[in-house]
């Protein structure tokens, strides 16, 4: 399976002209990147967390981005609400597990959003997508720890029990499936000194699933969308701080030449 | 009337000299857009939707601005007794109904907040607007569907029931009252790709409410700074994350001169 | 006792080199802006404010940041239970009084926290730290009305009393303790027109308290770092937004140089 610069290109245009809604359960530290990325990239987000509402607002949305970082009790119950809508609905649903592994509840939250309700996609540094697997590894803070080759292995085990697809990211990204892997090697060092940038990549993975049926595809245009959008941010930034606005610049104004000249990708 | 260049600059100018304390129990999404736009233009934000202490906040307030963008009950009920306390202190309170018409939630805490407690402002877009009059409208996420025709005459409505302005925002912002319409075509589409500008227009319907008695005329100015300040900012921005920052700039910086370059209104 | 150039740069360099777990239970409104600030001075930080997490959390943390900016009833419940454990495991705790003194719950709270749990550090405005000790002062919204020598008097007083070491930061920084105070005049006006950067200054506490067992030194050093990047990006600004935007590059970027060349320390 060989996934082109036109083929990414060409999500990117049927989300610049859907302009498809993506329901975002996800925390306060990101939630203003989140929703600028996503009308960056040309996708309609929404944010909604009360139990009263968010089965309604699943029923207008065309994908759903559950993010654990600042997650307690009340938002949980919502995540849940969600999801099970989003199954019903027949809508793909990203999980982004952040900080799997540094807390009993995080990794517990984790693990049952997935065994009660499995994700279409799920998008983790390689410590998150290990903990959902194991609770041997041990994640520092939110920052990737574990080695990719553990990851990976987990990620198609996971793959294989949930029928989702998971994306390992990092310097390099993996998206994993039970049968395949393709690695991404987009992106910039800069990038992990911006918070948020993995759950803007969570959020992105929506805004393709959105329009993209296949969801493996769709992970894998979204990362590749994330990690070239990022490169040129941060070659034009002189810091983390012009590269988190950069980033949106160039994701907005994104074309199928630049995806053409800074595409890397290998299956 | 007419409200001319000179008119809106002098309320910059008490603004900045007043630094009015603006209250906002606003979303999570927006909250440090707003208080960064408040500080930009001159005015002194708090942010505090806690029971034990929004009235206390709301009577070292000059306005209060509510905004139910990420809602949920406990911040519903401290929104009503803001609001509340704000109306027997007798100063503004702008309402921002963020999302109305997309969730039953959203519509019916919008209605109860006008019904009961009526604002001296509300800002939304079009789809928001009919929303609150009309059910028959649907949102599509949190973005205008409905057409300015037909919101502006809701909007009329609306004002002579609950006695209050209302502004339908979008490529052309409609001040309504009873009586009378502005119309203001400042501001550039580049804007919508940015999350919360909506929300920033009423929290500066909020400072320039607090230093203008006229509720009408304040409402009028703040769309007028927002719209050129954005204008500006779009003209220097090379995307949505530059126009973010710089639209900061810009409000910060605005003169008399750049008001008079730039605005366009019409009655 | 004399701080230097080179001592705070050392300090730069083991955050940088360490990595240290921050943990912060902060306020809605800063919650990019600190995490983006520890993650550009090269810290690593979580927030995380569920009951459920927050001792886990803070055991995998070097240092704990407790902000009051935009509290409620379970995020105090879960500071409280954060600050035990932290006294218990033994890490610098930091307390940000945000707004004490504007209201009674504020105050309350902040008084309770130094009192039950003393913090390492405390670091707010003149008004903020004079309402921890006497109520007769009031603050104006978040913003410092108090006179800066009232403020370094009850500093001290609290500083006996708490063992703390007190930070009364404003156009002049104190760093007050029982027996000595260390001024600093770096820093720029525009930093008061962005949100939150009393915020940030806080979290930097956290960072340099991770990694230099002094507390006083450490805020002496975390201090010096604010302001200079801060005076830096002030300089290089066209107003608040992209003064923002330049604090943190200038953060990530800071060499043993721009420290030597722009440090204004007496003591």
């Amino acid at each position: 399976m060989k996934i082109t610069a036109a083929e990414i290109y060409k999500s990117v245009e049927l989300i610049r002209s859907q302009s498809p809604v993506v329901h975002n359960i996800t925390n306060y530290v990101v939630m203003n990147n989140t929703a600028n990325a996503l009308l960056a990239v040309g996708a309609s987000p929404v944010m909604a967390h009360a139990k009263e509402e968010v089965e309604e607002m699943v029923n207008i949305s065309s994908a759903l981005v559950i993010n654990i970082g600042t997650l307690s009790e009340h938002w949980i119950y919502s995540m849940f609400k969600a999801v099970n809508q989003a199954r019903k609905k027949g809508i793909p649903v990203i999980l982004d597990p952040v900080g799997a592994g540094a807390t009993t509840y995080r990794t517990k939250t984790a693990r049952e959003l997935i065994s009660k309700e499995p994700p279409t996609i799920i998008r983790g540094n390689a410590s998150e997508i290990v903990a959902l697997y194991d609770d041997k590894s041990k994640t520092k803070g939110v920052d990737s720890a574990s080695s990719s080759d553990v990851a990976i292995e987990i990620a198609q085990k996971l793959s294989e029990i949930h029928k989702c697809v998971i994306c390992v990211s990092g310097a390099t990204d993996y998206i994993v499936s039970k049968e395949k892997i393709i690695k991404i090697t987009n992106g910039h060092p800069l990038m992990t000194k911006v918070t948020g940038l993995g759950c803007t990549a969570s959020a992105l993975c929506g805004a393709f699933a959105a329009v993209e049926k296949k969801p493996f595809a769709a992970t894998v245009k979204a990362m590749a969308v994330m990690g070239i959008a990022g490169e040129m941010a941060a070659s034009a930034a002189t810091g983390p701080g012009s590269l988190q606005i950069r980033f949106l610049d160039y994701l907005y104004c994104l074309t199928e030449d630049d995806i053409n000249q800074h595409l890397k990708i290998e299956d």
